[in-house]
């Protein structure tokens, strides 16, 4: 699953490339889009007194940046952006589970991007707030009023470059060869997995009978993720 | 959705304690395990050259300990367990999207666990193996022959103690008060999110009309990622 096509010029240090070069490498920038279009939670790494710090965010690609979303003051993110401190985001897709007929070949497929930078502030926060939300729930923004000035006070939205990715993946069945002394007799193969959406539960204060919002249907049918 | 148990001894540093009191947060040892045993992946962080990484990973909760899975040589896993580096294990569960009827208010329902401490090289590397392989796929051990020498040789299992724990969660609806000056005749709510598994697909090699083994068919009623 190796392609031609590099994700963004690389700035990484040594280390970093040394992985770069490791197997199951993506380099295909169309890829990377689907898998960061595809999840809406990522992982963000830090160094907080030289200890490593991981939290779950909320994320959205718009172009060519991840625009992370955290409360003013609350946490490490912020922190590192202040401190123009070198982070980590990763996102990653489990696709399904590997069947073999030894243990030691049973696998999972996946695909895992590693997002390195360092978090900026963004220009136009009404705007990324806009981006975020219409991530989260597609078409949700026009559905309601804008947020007010003193919604977009109390969030604090940040903006990370998509330059510096590792990407890698897994697909297909299980490496498997008619010679291995295996027991082909048995079935080995492939489990798909992938999240999928639930019925809408109404709030306690939605009046009975109230339509679903265009946004909320169209989640049944949502494909992002793949 | 603060419990009264303490989750273990805290060994944490000042700074982690803060974290510790902060909003959603879940000290229920139930709970964690809940979350902890429905997922299938996690993201570890450590530092290298003073810059955070970030990997997803596979592993299993085995009682008090989580075992971590990575190949001989590969990745800095062992790398962090051989510098004894302390570093930290995220696993997420993304639960839902909360629907507000303001920008503002939509939200993730989430559970979220992050676990500090030093790998560990495991006692039982056999048993270890079995373990994680038993977590991918309920009862696939006795299936199989057990794994050669020379398997067991080619992988390398870590273990995390569980004890020093943040565990943070969002559960319900949004946050909606009758005075908000919203619109409540908007519909307002949840949109459940789970992982699901789709149709096994057969290997190349696999005869043709070849049942599926007890595991796989299983997975079809699995509830585990709940």
């Amino acid at each position: 699953m190796t392609h031609a096509v590099p994700v963004a010029p690389s700035v990484a240090p040594p280390a970093r490339r040394i992985r770069r070069l490791a197997d199951r490498q993506v380099v295909d920038r169309t890829e990377l889009d689907r898998l960061l279009d595809g999840q809406l939670i990522g992982h963000l790494a830090a160094v907080h007194h030289g200890e490593p710090v991981v939290v779950p965010m909320a994320y959205a690609r718009v172009g060519d940046d991840l625009l992370l979303h955290g409360s003013t003051g609350g946490g490490f993110a912020l922190r590192a952006a202040d401190e123009r401190q070198t982070v980590a985001f990763a996102v990653t897709a489990l696709d399904g589970v590997v069947v073999a007929r030894s243990l030691f070949d049973h696998s999972m497929n996946y695909r895992s991007a590693i997002v390195y930078g360092v978090l900026e502030p963004v220009a136009d926060e009404p705007a990324a707030l806009d981006a975020l939300s219409d991530r989260l729930l597609p078409g949700r923004v026009a559905e309601l009023r804008a947020s007010t000035r003193k919604e977009v006070a109390a969030t604090r939205v940040l903006r990370l470059p998509i330059v510096d990715v590792v990407m890698k993946a897994r697909a297909g069945g299980p490496s498997e060869a008619a010679d291995d002394g295996e027991d082909h007799a048995q079935w080995a193969g492939v489990v798909p997995h992938a999240p999928s959406w639930g019925e809408p539960i109404a709030s306690g204060l939605t009046p009975p009978g109230t339509p679903l919002p265009d946004s909320v249907a169209a989640l049944a049918t949502d494909s992002r993720p793949a």
